[in-house]
């Protein structure tokens, strides 16, 4: 049984101030000079408060990507034939992919879903089918997806996670495929953080200065078109959010209601959470941005977030690639939390005061 | 047998271009749009140029921590107690340390060295002696060291490398131990990039306004009493430099002459590059700047050296912590180049023109 998005809002609860607490003791009980670590001693704060209690390590780690296609691609916001959304889930299944490579070197699991790809899939038990629908609809010219639609997929991102906490899960990062789902995220970007178009839609995979113009142009009138509700995150991804977003969301509420950490990757994922954190705002302490992209946009986005991001290395890809990388780095801070010594375990002199 | 340094130096070639071509004309054809792996792309690109090849990952990584005392310590420059260089050896032998729990996570060795550490040790397998002296003198009233202890330190370094490469190594970091020596390294980096002391001088540890004031004092009375001659980077190293830091410069100068890629920490490490590449120009190429450090002139002597850091999380402990989380970028970036599929091998469509 799949807890409903009801129950799971309810279920994200406040961070454990009392481990976290204990971790910020220990942090100044370890062998290092105090705050030495910077952002490591942080976050190792924020994960024992996420998880409740000092745990060792992640055992189970999975970069959870879902797919979908999205009718605007055929405005033409994107140098990629729509096809390739498809053609990339079977190179995530063998393998070939960024995110497959990533994945491996950090050890973690790769579930790729499908939230919705054109041509759909035959039955594979290496691909989690949740399809809503065959893409979504030109949200220039109408609603992206009908409002039991944004829902539902909501909810089959919370249905995959919790089967993903079934199987062994004490860490998730996001991540995305799907052509042109840049122009739905900076259309999401725009409405809930009311910044202009201009300043929150970027290249995406490689756009020209021509070519970026009409993609603002589309998505402004996407925006003139559908005119969604800053205030009901649920009607602001049924008109121009996409059937990956609106999982992706799902994933994230999920994971919070189980306490379990969630790295959020690039633009589309930040574009997930503020879906996500509309319907729970208590949801954004359980996040943390892996990094922040090449993708202009993405910057405005997290500091709205208020999410700094752990990388910045010039990335762009999405599939999850700097969720990824990002979780290394939280793991190296749980890692120096629980595995080193103290001054007083490894008879280390104190600071002179 | 170990090569001296002037032969090292004669070893140090420029970059292969021919491996660095076949690395870019590889990433153009990998299933991702052009560039959108960003810095990793880069970094792949310069790895095949150090190795001469593609080679696929790291088989062998270690991160080598020196340390050693400062004389300049009994001036009041920091705020540990001296004896706490000799304690964190015995931390680092009992795996206690932050850079034990970083390397276990990253899959490197530790190779522990002393280099001149006060109160010296028992003669133990797991710690490499290459003692020079038990610490070096007060660079605020003479010179830290001989000219000869310059060189001997520097040619440890070498030394330690080759036993290394001999042991198997495919990529190394830099890390280091020495209360009182980001005072060493302020003072060489004041020399050689010309800043003021006061731009390249931090807290170290944590050092309170005033403390800081002071620190900057014992700098500068360091400089005016030795005058260090910027041309002569092995006249610097023995003027206001320290044992761990000339062992660093030999460290990277070594693995440069055998193609191996150096990530250095922070800024004790980035001392130990001015000097190093005072001495061999070329070597340049063969570092990677693992992370920038919180110590304010970490980032003007990266500037100085041209060599941009990967991870920027206020980090300021050295021991190779911003190294070891730097590998992992690195060898990401390796991964990305060597695993991922060709447009061609995964039927995906390139994009449109």
């Amino acid at each position: 049984m799949h807890s409903s998005l009801s129950q799971i809002l309810k279920e994200i609860k406040p961070l454990d101030r009392e481990a976290m607490e204990a971790a910020r003791s220990r942090q100044d009980e370890l062998t290092k000079p105090r705050g030495s670590l910077g952002r490591l001693e942080e976050l190792s704060i924020k994960i024992a408060g996420i998880r409740g209690e000092i745990k060792s390590g992640f055992e189970h780690k999975a970069i959870v990507v879902m797919a979908a296609d999205h009718g605007v691609a055929s405005e033409g916001v994107t140098l990629y034939p729509q096809e390739v959304t498809r053609q990339m889930i079977f190179n995530f299944l063998n393998s070939g992919a960024a995110i497959n490579a990533l994945a491996r070197l950090i050890g973690a699991r790769v579930v790729v879903v499908d939230m919705g790809v054109l041509g759909g899939f035959e039955p594979n038990p290496a691909l989690v089918c949740k399809m809503i629908d065959f893409g979504t609809h030109n949200m220039a010219r109408g609603p992206a997806m009908t409002r039991q639609q944004a829902s539902d997929a909501i909810q089959a991102g919370i249905d995959v996670v919790e089967d993903e906490i079934a199987k062994g899960l004490d860490i998730v990062g996001t991540g995305d495929m799907g052509i042109a789902n840049t122009a739905a995220s900076s259309a999401i970007c725009a409405v809930i953080t009311d910044e202009a178009v201009e300043k929150v839609t970027g290249r995406g995979t490689g756009l020209a200065d021509e070519q970026l113009a009409h993609k603002v142009k589309v998505i402004q009138k996407a925006l003139e078109v559908n005119r969604p509700n800053p205030g009901d995150p649920i009607d602001v991804l049924a008109k121009v959010g996409g059937f990956e977003i609106g999982g992706l969301a799902g994933v994230m509420l999920g994971a919070a209601a189980h306490r379990i950490p969630v790295v959020i990757d690039g633009f589309i994922s930040g574009a997930a959470a503020l879906i996500a954190t509309g319907l729970a705002p208590g949801l954004k302490d359980y996040l943390i941005a892996g990094h922040v992209s090449a993708e202009s946009g993405h910057k405005i986005l997290l500091e709205y977030l208020g999410l700094p991001p752990l990388l910045n290395l010039g990335m762009r890809l999405g599939e999850g690639t700097g969720a990824a990388l990002g979780m290394t780095i939280v793991e190296a801070s749980v890692k120096t939390l629980t595995e080193m010594a103290t001054f007083a375990e490894a008879g280390v002199s104190k600071e002179k005061h």
